[in-house]
């Protein structure tokens, strides 16, 4: 029953709660290495700095995994985010765009370790064809319908200029993408069936700047 | 008057609201670039994919910049939302970590565009202290606190592995870090005086995960 009720109230769940798994997910994780069996949430609220209504209510959308006077198991509460995050499968993953950040991600061993398998990284520049990351080689633009067909691939890394986003994302819809991990500082507009999140750095950094400026000017 | 209300109104800004002004920046530009003078919430709300009430209701935090009838002046307020954003000024920023990611955003030039200027990147591995990086040498650790005295440093990039980085905030806090722009993969414990952004790449990916998981169970 709970099972169902469960897989029920997955489809309603909102971007924000969703958002915020990982960061659950991380903390159970440094819990469980440490060797902790049990956390209430009052705990985890004292670590994470977030309330414990909160957290209660956001582990309540997967269903009842805490019991009263007990608090979570932790690890049965990590396993389970993680499988309700996906990661308990696998995903073949290629990046587009091997500049200093399209290397930077595919030197980035982590992703391999939750399932994120890199198999290829391309690039529109004849000059970096052939240099190889990790044992893979960059290949040409040329090749990556072929690539993708035979090889399964879910997932697309977009680390290429703004100005050549739209266009190459276009392609990559064309050749039957699941998801985009976009990187380009601009708006991916895609069919709603290909799931695209994106990691705005500038906009970040803005947010950095605008905090630090408002902050000056209070301490003036 | 606005100019006044603007100043009140400044400080009781939702961090919900300050994540949206780059991305009203960045169409803004655009459409700057395009050459057009003006546009109404409308418009804006079209090609942003965000409801026009919430653009008023943003953007009226600011003062009014919108006029009934006529929209609002294009130029004016990218140029407003940029001073709001602190992008009038300037920023001088260092990379803690030269590992590929540390490397990627010290070559990402368009930070230097909106006035966060690079000074300078500190390694604790000897092996690449001395290596330059666009004709700035990776310098040890040991001259960051004379460094960051000498060159007026406000902001520092964090890109460490986890277990390194509270140790190295913490030793930033006591040189007098302003802000921290910190992509390891843990959350930092600091005096609320010093800004922090995070930018957690594995975290973004798990939710792109997520949306892949749940998505392919509504297709099957």
């Amino acid at each position: 029953m709970l099972q169902e009720a469960s897989a029920v109230e997955e489809r309603e769940i909102s971007q924000a709660v969703i958002g915020r798994l990982p960061r659950y997910f991380r903390y159970l994780g440094v819990l469980k290495d440490e060797g902790i069996e049990r956390v209430s949430s009052q705990e985890l609220s004292d670590i994470m700095q977030v309330t414990a209504s909160q957290i209660r209510q956001d582990l309540n959308h997967f269903g009842g995994f805490g019991q009263q006077g007990y608090g979570y198991n932790v690890e049965h509460l990590y396993e389970e985010i993680g499988r309700i995050l996906g990661l308990d499968k696998e995903y073949n993953l290629i990046i587009i765009g091997a500049g200093h950040l399209g290397q930077a991600l595919a030197n980035y061993m982590n992703f391999e370790r939750r399932g994120f398998i890199f198999k290829g990284i391309f690039d529109n520049n004849p000059a970096i064809c052939g240099m190889k990351i990790r044992n893979i080689a960059v290949r040409p633009m040329e090749e990556l319908e072929t690539f993708m067909r035979e090889n399964d691939i879910d997932i697309a890394v977009l680390t290429v200029p703004r100005d050549n986003a739209a266009a190459i994302a276009e392609q990559l819809a064309s050749c039957g993408i699941k998801a985009i991990w976009n990187f380009a500082h601009v708006d991916l507009q895609l069919s709603k069936e290909i799931q695209v999140e994106n990691v705005h750095l500038l906009d970040s950094l803005m947010k950095l700047s605008y905090n630090l400026a408002s902050h000056s000017e209070d301490r003036s």
